[in-house]
């Protein structure tokens, strides 16, 4: 993104200005509750709304958001409830209606665009780039889509082609085209003009791509290395080729981890046949781990996608149901595996106060197991190589935390119910199930990995069905054998 | 961190050397075996193991190693069980020590540490800059800092202290001491001969620092900005001085989000005397926020901290013990609710069979509510303005789903049992316990908040507590009252 914002300040603490909206906010709610109280007849009402005092208010809340960082409006946006939330956005001037519809989270810009009509999407949308264009374009309208299309120079309507073509976790979904290339036959002096015609540089350019005359690349040039230069040095003797070149199909987490490892600014794309064709940039690749961070937390509670913290009730309930679903599934299962054992719960009803034990413990155990999972899937770490050998010692630690905490739950049943078959049932069926969700801890996030899905979405609810009925069904097994 | 690594290779996919590296370890592995299962005496072995072919293999792991960056180094080691990672690290230049040490996890480095003596740990100390040692003072013995302490030059003793002064999530716990400044009554043609005295300028300088002669900050000077104008234009005019300065005690969080929102390369730290001390750069903002999300997914899993996934069974079953002896005392809890109940159990053994359903959806859906309140108070959004608002939310989704599931869940009990009135019982526990579930889910994170902990740790079992408890005597408390 180029820096338009340049003009607008900066804060270091942007919940202040939130405050400051809400306080603006609520001045003019109370003002219109003052009016309506009144129970003037409907027109009258609406002309005493419109008086000078109300039209100053809401003067003073549009110039207020006026100075702020796009960033920032996007904040204030996200962080209040939807009827004011468009009153703050019909504040905004038009022409920085674009730069606020890309900073928005998914979930909030849905809402935005629905206040707004064809006219005004399409003037926000032309105010982008091609691959911020490419961003939103799930969210437009078709008809604003083409219409937009329509007004880009040919270069540009390329660039949106290829952006909007690449799947939305590849390194072409996070590229942007607003690279300086220069060739290598030229002098720094020659580069130093050739920059000093930009007013100013893409924001990001920490450095230039060489190319040569067919666009292929050739290697970097940073532009702190054209500053500690002298002038008449050639451009060849000076670039760097042995740096990270993406392919626009990568995976973009490849792409983030590149960034965080060799600690990049930016880095070039290259297609197959070796051209340019775009760069990442880190503001980029922050935003997107960011955004990977959030979605793990939501999906390990089985959320598929950020919220709108002020979303219907009703959108808000149904982007929960799936998981609520399936865990009601699996808990008429393991409902029917107690089922199975009722004779022997009838017979010996202590059995059904500590069956939740069981069950749980080896649950959270396990949970455990698939966080730890998840983050060495994340960083890469597990291979082939050493699986085996990771299984192996969760399966130790499961075995030893079963006995030490099976030992504890089988001494409170033996205090309990003066019983020392049932401690010995108890803890030999912790330390089994302990095992069990050791084995599914490990398996599960592995398999979801390897089947091409994320090993965070659905591991916990399937861990939690394994653990519940299996600790269950080990339990009350045990117990028909051992004690009836 | 300076560049210390230019003529190191880069590489877009790390995995394929650690790949080159396990098989080279396990020719070595090979031959050791073969060696070994000759039973030669111990000393004949010994000589065997050091043959020509035996130090070929090692040299040309070593060799290979060499040519990688550190950060792959680093990833190398943490992929690596603990002897083959030794062994590895005994194959690193001593010279390039330092750098892998930073760039390693904090378990894994402890690992590394405790393979390494008093002159190794210091010479490799030595070369880093202070606030580099500063980030792994922690891991490394009293004696080895006072030495590499007493090394220091006196500035760099200065900003050693002061680095090691801050608490771990500040802002000046992210600060280095690498940046330029330069006075604002200058030529760009006086910075830039300045500036091309550096051999190369330290890592992510995209603008030098205005300050004046006593060191006040002034204002920014970006980079690019010095190269597209001219020569002799005085810093004055040009610099930026609406821009974000940080303070030392900000929350380094706040830090991370002012580079999200801003797309900000570095940033200056400022104390309170408006002196310019420090900067931050992106790249530590990036690790920061990777290291945050990742210890979120940990915490919600009840992990105190990143685990060395070759850590000994002992240490990591350690790691896992507060959550899991917590969780073992709210079971317990939950199991007495049970048994207070017993008499009921005794003559209606289907509730039994039907408690975990009612405990378990309520504490999923709570968990979901969490999730959601654990991002939005992550990104600052949940005001006093709008706390009630999400209560009543929350309280509604809770409401609406507990009527739907609950009916299912009601439908269920009564085709298994033939008993409406189990049924009726059934669907208004599930009520119950979703609002209960609802109300702790939203509560307890923003008490912990409130409270200034972490509001990812813990939630959750005492989510599951409340919602397993309050189920059991929900569910088993109506049954008593209309069943029996």
């Amino acid at each position: 993104m180029t820096d338009r914002n340049h003009d607008h300040h900066y804060t270091e603490n942007v919940q202040s200005h939130l405050k400051k909206v809400e306080a603006l906010l609520s001045k003019h709610a109370l003002l219109e509750d003052v009016v309506h109280r009144q129970e003037l007849p409907r027109e009258d009402r609406h002309a005493l709304v419109d008086t000078l005092v109300h039209k100053q208010n809401l003067a003073e809340l549009g110039m207020f958001i006026d100075g702020l960082h796009a960033a920032d409006i996007a904040y204030i946006l996200e962080s209040l409830p939807i009827e004011q939330r468009s009153l703050v956005w019909s504040l905004v001037k038009p022409e920085r209606d674009g730069d606020i519809l890309i900073e928005v989270s998914d979930a909030v810009r849905e809402s935005l665009i629905a206040t707004m009509n064809r006219d005004e999407l399409r003037a926000a949308a032309e105010q982008l780039d091609a691959d911020e264009i490419a961003d939103i374009a799930h969210d437009l309208p078709q008809n604003v889509l083409r219409d937009v299309f329509r007004s880009l120079a040919v270069e540009e309507r390329e660039q949106l082609r290829a952006a909007m073509s690449y799947p939305e976790d590849s390194v072409g979904a996070l590229m942007d085209f607003s690279m300086i290339h220069v060739r290598d036959d030229v002098t720094l002096e020659v580069v130093s003009r050739y920059l000093r015609r930009f007013d100013e540089l893409p924001d990001h350019t920490d450095q230039v791509f060489v190319v040569d005359r067919n666009d292929r690349f050739k290697g970097v040039l940073p532009i702190n290395l054209i500053v500690v230069n002298e002038p008449e040095t050639i451009v060849r003797d000076l670039m760097l080729t042995d740096t990270i070149q993406l392919h626009p199909d990568d995976k973009a987490e490849q792409a983030a981890q590149a960034f965080e490892r060799y600690d990049l600014v930016s880095a070039p794309a290259i297609d197959e046949e070796g051209r340019l064709i775009g760069r990442v940039t880190v503001n980029v690749v922050l935003d997107y781990i960011r955004n990977e961070s959030e979605s793990d937390v939501l999906s390990l509670a089985g959320l598929r996608e950020e919220e709108d913290i002020f979303a219907s009730v009703w959108k808000s309930a149904k982007n929960r149901w799936t998981w609520l679903a399936l865990n009601l599934c699996t808990a008429f299962f393991a409902s029917r595996v107690i089922g199975t054992f009722e004779g022997t719960i009838e017979k010996f009803v202590a059995l059904a106060t500590l069956m939740p034990i069981v069950a749980g413990i080896a649950g959270n155990s396990a949970n455990q197991t698939t966080a730890i999972i998840i983050r060495s899937l994340a960083l890469g770490q597990i291979t082939q190589g050493n699986a085996r050998r990771m299984m192996l010692k969760e399966l130790a630690i499961g075995g030893f935390n079963g006995l030490l905490w099976g030992s504890i739950a089988g001494l409170f049943a033996y205090v309990l119910y003066h019983n020392a078959a049932l401690g010995i049932v108890m803890t030999s069926a912790m330390l089994l199930n302990l095992l069990v969700g050791a084995t599914v801890g490990l398996a599960i996030p592995l398999v979801m990995q390897k089947l091409g899905r994320d090993p965070a979405f659905g591991s916990s609810v399937m861990i939690t069905a394994i653990t519940d009925s299996g600790g269950f069904f080990i339990f009350l097994g045990l117990a028909t054998i051992f004690l009836i």
